[in-house]
């Protein structure tokens, strides 16, 4: 069977969910997104999720009109249609069509897309999103300023990112970005920890990244077990020095780094505990 | 009729114009665009635009293979299907659809795009496109900077202007943006010039902005027509103190300034003089 999607609250086959060249998603990358995971067909974590999506429209001025509830009716209507218990699911939010001017109007009638896409269950018992252990590649390209877009707001605007990624060389396949002062913020799809004097680092939110569901559900798996955790400003020659180091996200969970800027760096006993309580946690709440 | 617009060089009704939720174009705003003029059905400095395409798409590493005359053709073709002298055209060149990951794939199958509307000729004897002078307001939103995201690429990720727009109040219509070390750069879509001192000051390109076409041609004229042309690092307050300000891009040509901030500000003998010499070159050059 073909994926299906759903398009402004219908569901169809994949290649027959278009968007007018016209969009402001397409012309502007004028929408906001999340990535969402569900495990035995239910959504981790959506509430979290439908808050950032929530605060991501409202920094774009994007005032959808579609209630909570509603999408969420259409992400499980999606995720059934396609059969799925375990799935990557993306939901996006344009501006939709407005004429003529750059100049958004504040009466909006959004593009509204839920992609499905299925995904192994991961877990206690599963095998992982991830074949290999990331290979992180510090690179020129800095992290979008706060000033510019806000930060916290997860957009169609993704080339920043994108040419993070275009800059890796060899086996690489995350890039490490720093802001515009020089300081390790994140991934171009993931946040950044380490594991230094006993002690869990990752770049503090103060600082220009996005915070990921993920990344927070992380420290308070690691305080509650006891495990330090601290936010700061880093360097990259930090992540590069560290122990232990991983990378998370909605889709990778976590995902131990093998090597950073050809240093070998790799998981150990404390990305292996979070990794495990993470497992637990998903099976506690899903099962 | 409907506008007709080409799509991956088919024309095609505008309505009927649409792309796939999962081209990359409006997943990330992973393209590149050009905002052309044509009069008499002639595209006014069609290489130069041509050339600024070529650098924003090799920026972005999109190897669309489309080659100029190939792409020009289409252009003329839309023109002439929706039986145009005088328009608006723009062009987008995106990664089109790349399955799964962020991370580009060299192998691209291009979504191109050439949208046309109808605009009123200007010109000696014409009408200008905008109704009245432009209201500028210097907003919070900084522009972003080239570190992040090559400032001469004209690319899909346009959020930045959005917001930039979003904040302006009142009747102001184009936002003054700064760089993020609080130097005045551009408008949202315009290049701000301003007059002081006997001289035509415009930021310089080497600061974060996207040095317009339009810009160019009007240096050239302003040298040509022995008005000193100065660039350089200003703040707002250099533009609200002008003795006149306009703004330029290619869609207004020369665009008087009515009021900065709420300070009065207005055209004058320079901001006249080179609308002319711009008019002239039109005629010149397209009839």
């Amino acid at each position: 069977m073909s994926p299906q999607f759903n398009l402004d609250g219908e569901i169809v086959p994949a290649e027959e969910a278009t968007v007018s060249v016209e969009d402001r998603g397409f012309q502007y990358g004028d929408g906001a997104f999340e990535t969402l995971r569900a495990y035995g067909g239910d959504i981790f974590e959506w509430e979290a999720h439908a808050d950032r999506l929530d605060r991501a429209c409202e920094a774009l001025s994007i005032d959808h009109g579609i209630d909570r509830a509603e999408l969420r009716e259409r992400i499980d209507e999606t995720i059934a249609a396609n059969e799925f218990d375990d799935a990557y699911v993306k939901c996006s939010i344009t501006r939709g069509v407005q004429p003529g001017k750059l100049t958004p109007d504040p009466d909006v009638d959004p593009t509204v897309v839920v992609y499905a896409k299925g995904l192994p269950r991961g877990g206690v018992d599963g095998e992982s999103v991830w074949d290999d252990p990331a290979t992180l590649q510090t690179v020129k390209t800095r992290r979008m300023p706060d000033s510019a877009i806000p930060a916290s707001a997860k957009t169609h605007n993704y080339l920043n990112g994108i040419l993070a990624r275009a800059e890796l060389i060899d086996t690489a396949d995350e890039a490490l970005l720093r802001d515009t002062e020089g300081a390790v913020v994140e991934g171009a799809a993931s946040n950044v920890f380490f594991v230094h004097d006993d002690a869990l680092h990752t770049p503090s939110a103060t600082r220009d990244l996005l915070p990921g569901i993920t990344r927070r559900v992380v420290i308070d798996l690691a305080e509650d077990a006891g495990v330090p955790v601290r936010t700061g400003t880093y360097e990259p020659s930090d992540v590069r020095e560290a122990r232990e180091a991983f990378l998370t996200n909605t889709t990778w969970e976590l995902r131990p780094v093998d090597e950073v800027d050809g240093i070998s760096v790799g998981g150990g006993a404390v990305t292996e505990l979070l990794s495990r309580l993470f497992d637990e946690l998903v099976e506690e709440r899903h099962y």
